[in-house]
């Protein structure tokens, strides 16, 4: 074996997986806003252009990095595909839809204990979904306050999926998640356009 | 020195503590149901009496092992002692009243984190507010559903401190307590009562 030159290499089996642990890295260390693609690619010793090539751009590769279930610009796509006056429905529908399916499950409540556990992850998970779903969200309403608004919505999620897949608290953990639907919806249009 | 009696032993200056680490390991150990006045005086090799005397019932030494900043039976007796179609503002006051002192904060963060982490301590803590807060308060609305539409508020004040204290989500870190009690007030008395 050779000593691992400090150069850029091309692209080689594992170079995707050398590019996700380099973001990781940057991602959990710098936070979002101070993680590049130039960066993650001077890290992992390749070129720039490879991880564009591989992943699109930051937010895609934050995606990978994270290994989230499902593409936060997706769950913003599908919540405003629709009118304003059923986005609460929507909004608990989709986010439900995540945390049901067994990978989703999993991957979400590992997500959800270490952004309680480390502040770092906490940061990261914050810039990420506020860039992605808070905002755009937010731009659709429309209305002085409506950060506040879709910030108010994310507090009965997290708590949703807090007390019916961690804490385990009967009856939220028993109840089909078409019911809890029907319950939360109207709590979440409040929140947006009461 | 002589070697530790196996016997049981009066009041020392030592015994409350040696009592509250003994209820500590059987609440942690067993869960809230299985602990018993009895067993946790036999493990700190104190008579049952003695208990008592320092710490009343379970309830009470449940309150101190867990060092909740305040007594849940006080924050149900808060809670009901008004008209119902105001239930949802008294519970999401009294919960921020909590979280808001300083002394409360720092407990009651750590107690969240210690649910979220562990298994055992959200299994002890869900006994625990069921028992003391979840049914009174289900108890006092008096319909069938009573016990899920509380959950909900659960969920709700659970994700407002995870949001608010833990991860750090603005603008509800920001946002000063009484316009948040505005904002979730509503959505709790629908989940109550709507």
């Amino acid at each position: 074996m050779t000593a691992r030159s400090p150069g850029r290499r091309p692209g080689g089996p594992d170079t995707r997986g050398e590019i996700l642990r380099a973001a990781r890295e940057s991602f959990a260390g710098k936070g979002f806003a101070a993680t590049s693609i130039r960066g993650v690619a001077r890290d992992a010793g390749v070129d720039a252009a490879l991880v564009h090539h591989y992943f699109g751009g930051k937010d895609e590769l934050f995606v990978e990095a994270m290994a989230l279930p499902i593409d936060p610009r997706q769950v913003a796509a599908t919540i405003l595909d629709g009118p304003v006056d059923d986005l609460g429905r929507r909004i608990v529908t989709v986010f439900l839809g995540v945390w049901e399916s067994p990978d989703g499950q999993q991957r979400m409540k590992a997500l959800l204990r270490s952004m309680v556990s480390s502040d770092q992850v906490a940061q990261l998970m914050r810039e990420g979904l506020t860039r992605m779903v808070i905002a755009p969200v937010s731009k659709a309403l429309d209305v002085p306050d409506a950060r506040l608004r879709v910030s108010l919505v994310a507090s009965q999620l997290v708590g949703l999926a807090l007390t019916r897949y961690v804490l385990e608290l009967d009856p939220i953990t028993t109840e089909p998640a078409a019911e809890l639907v029907d319950r939360i919806a109207p709590a979440l249009q409040h929140y947006l356009t009461g």
